[in-house]
């Protein structure tokens, strides 16, 4: 089977020159291209405010985005003369919209592309909204050939204004042209949670409520706000991490077996979980901020940071406990925890397994055993570990737990980054990936509340596991956080 | 827990001067003692024809065979001098065993043993009814303590003959006397069948006919009949390996769940599913010769061994399809083989998991899934594979069997030889790892049949993994003999 080619296109990029752009987007796609991946012919348009910049100017600067990321290659500068264009919206007024709809046709022209485009929205929330009124009011919301829009989180901050936001998309695109980007969903762990769920037979029969005592999903930073304290402020841990994020991992880890491997599918079954997950109790929750302490090197604390309040009641780490009504998982509590400067980064699945009905080898004076546990380890060091009891050799007869281990690192090198995996996806049209208008709002739905009850807030010293509370959550289910 | 400790005994090795004595139990002995398994007080009393050996002269001997397995630290010669000694057995008359019987009461008098006793049949099988019974009329068979008999393979030839010594043995010692080495039983690996499957949750589970879809066990063998070629002209693979070790080997793997970790209820188990195999349909059995091929090197045919004739009819290659009357497994075949001069030596059981229901990549262009496959591997390099689909990183989207592993060596280091384990569990009275009459009597109903039909000879080039019909026996259920 051949790599999937996407059509001719156009790439519009909105913030061509921000951070994300430089970083992420420009080295994705000249990975792509290198790997031949683009589809027959490509252009590449960045958009930006600045007026100082053309085409030449934009090149230069992209060229020194690429080197900076490690690209040294020969064809570099070619590459970039070839397929860079760059268009300056400046304040956003329709007649600026106007002239980026006429840049537009033009780079299509010279390069004999048929008119399929992709407005990628690499820009702060807040410009989103007006950025979409004016793609739409200079039409092109619609162009010759297919249209797609991509947003980047977060996709509004509370259900309203994701509600609200959505209701401008949708006055412009139709959902089947929206790409909401989370960038988690392009990791290959993520993508390979179905195939091992769902292209083997060994774990899917054993996923239920019947064999797992409990899920835990964990996305730990070591790193603090660093200079982001002002946007952290009013976003805290589950605006940030657990709403986007972490309800899609666990809906991925939840779901249903989907009819097919499609979008449709796919987010029908994703959005099932997410509804199903029962009004979080407020004893559920453990909200708390770090304290100073020893990550890397003795850091200060969040109230300590530039920038924060002194009194500041943002949650740096939440760990709640959800309940999903459904027959497969009903009585199983799922756990799911995030939190900045934590011990060390780590973005894991624990599927805890009961234990054997029956303890066999008591007699034999071995203590107790141990649960099975699966680690699904997505950062840094991806890969699967089943934890198992067997018998240490000899005397006298004891148990240990070993495990049955699989680094992906061991087997494929590096793995590409999300944006390529994302971005290719984009071009494709592959939606399989992307989060749906309706996950989005559900999620709003069930986080909402918590945000609005204000949960107390609890300490906990930076470069730790995190506040006791979280764990006296899950003591109280005779669990208690897994780690490999 | 400390490890269990043997009550002081004396050890009674008959055949105390046969290569297995020198090569297996000595050593096995001494590493026990070294690591202060044997309990507080212990002898060993070597008893074989020779009139010309004495206990300085056997302490010698046993010296130089511990350090032919070696074994050279200081105090070897000192353990030799304080625990060995050698009775002559001389042609096995009353007065022999009488005088072996004082020669005992002497050894435990100056040891202070208060008089159990292991009298171990390290023996020609020709040899084992006339030893029981001269133990039997010297009043050996219950001594002042306890009095354990341990007898080596092969436990009769055919049903007939392992009726007979059974009624032999019974006329002198309870079945809860007698310890019927199977030496595979004794291997970590194999004991580590029950904690994997009874300590775990996660196969236990899928251990049925629901699940599995067939189960294959191999012992192979690299080496040919070498200097045993009379032996083997009236043995032949069946005799040799199919109806001891890989009827234990299936018995592991198949039974229900024991009662408790004790000899009785594991026997008990064993037997039922012995029981339950159908008699074996002729078109399930396949027999073979090895013919001249490249093993190591160019090697010769069976049939052109010395020893061997030249229109032999013996096997040295036997696979059959058995299939057990049970609800666990119906349906489910259960392929054995053996054979020597296959490709490498291996000792394993693989088990392979029904496919997925759905084929839910189908849409990506990937080829078929494989299915799920669990590898226990008993030797060499003993360990559990697991092999699982997942997704290969980046486009096109395929998917890549992978092993999900581990290697005993990798976390243990050295395993202990079998006879060490096996040993040390006579002493501590633990029968669970031993061969009830029951089983064998069962065993050989089942195989009797199969060796009287005198099924025809297919032959395989030395260095192959066997004869095309043994691929051919499998395939008519679509699968195939499978390799990690």
């Amino acid at each position: 089977m051949p790599p999937r080619q996407p059509d001719p296109h156009l790439i519009v990029m909105m913030g061509g020159t921000g951070d994300l752009a430089g970083r992420k987007l420009l080295p994705a796609l000249y990975q792509l291209a290198r790997q031949d991946l683009l589809g027959p012919s490509w252009q590449i348009l960045a958009v930006a405010r600045s007026a100082d910049l053309d085409d030449a100017g934009y090149r230069i600067w992209a060229r020194e985005q690429l080197a900076g990321a490690g690209f040294g290659t020969d064809d570099l500068p070619g590459w970039c003369d070839q397929c860079l264009h760059y268009a300056c919206i400046g304040k956003g007024t329709p007649e600026d919209y106007g002239a980026l709809a006429q840049k537009i046709a033009t780079v299509e022209k010279g390069a004999g592309l048929p008119g399929n485009r992709i407005f990628y929205l690499s820009l702060p929330p807040v410009a989103f909204a007006p950025t979409i009124a004016g793609l739409g009011e200079a039409q092109l919301g619609n162009g010759p050939g297919w249209t797609r829009l991509v947003i980047e989180k977060p996709f509004g901050h509370d259900l309203q204004s994701a509600q609200h936001l959505n209701a401008i998309v949708h006055g412009q695109f139709s959902e089947d042209q929206v790409y909401r980007i989370d960038h988690y969903l392009g990791k290959e762990t993520v993508q390979n949670l179905m195939v091992f769920r769902f292209g083997n037979t060994i774990f899917e029969d054993l996923w239920n409520r019947d064999r797992i005592e409990s899920v835990q999903i964990t996305v730990a930073e070591d790193l603090g706000v660093e200079d982001r304290a002002g946007f952290y402020e009013t976003t805290g841990a589950v605006r940030d991490v657990i709403q986007n994020h972490l309800a899609q991992l666990l809906a991925l880890v939840a779901m249903e077996v989907p009819l097919a491997y499609d979008a449709q599918s796919i987010r029908h079954e994703k959005l099932k979980v997410i509804r199903s997950i029962r009004p979080v109790l407020p004893e559920h929750v453990v909200f708390a901020q770090y304290t100073a302490g020893n990550a890397d090197a003795r850091v200060i604390g969040y109230r300590e940071e530039d920038g924060v309040a002194s009194d500041s009641g943002t949650e740096t780490y939440a760990a709640l406990r959800l309940d999903l009504d459904t027959w497969r998982w009903q009585g199983v509590p799922f756990f799911i925890r995030t939190g900045k400067r934590l011990q060390r980064k780590l973005t894991q699945i624990a599927v805890t397994f009961r234990r054997p009905p029956v303890f066999l080898f008591e007699s034999m004076g071995t203590s107790r055993l141990q649960r099975n546990c699966l680690f699904i380890t997505l950062q840094p060091d991806e890969g699967f570990s089943l934890l198992l009891d067997v018998k240490s050799p000899g005397e006298p007869f004891t148990l240990q737990q070993i495990p049955l281990g699989f680094r992906y690192a061991d087997q494929f090198g590096d793995l590409p980054d999300a944006y390529q995996t994302l971005l290719l996806d984009v071009l494709l049209g592959d939606q399989a990936l992307f989060v749906h208008a309706d996950e989005v709002e559900a999620s709003w739905r069930l986080f909402d509340p918590v945000l609005s009850a204000t949960p107390q807030i609890q300490t906990y010293p930076a470069g730790s596991w995190g506040p006791s509370a979280a764990d006296q959550l899950l003591a109280r289910d005779g669990q208690i956080w897994q780690m490999p």
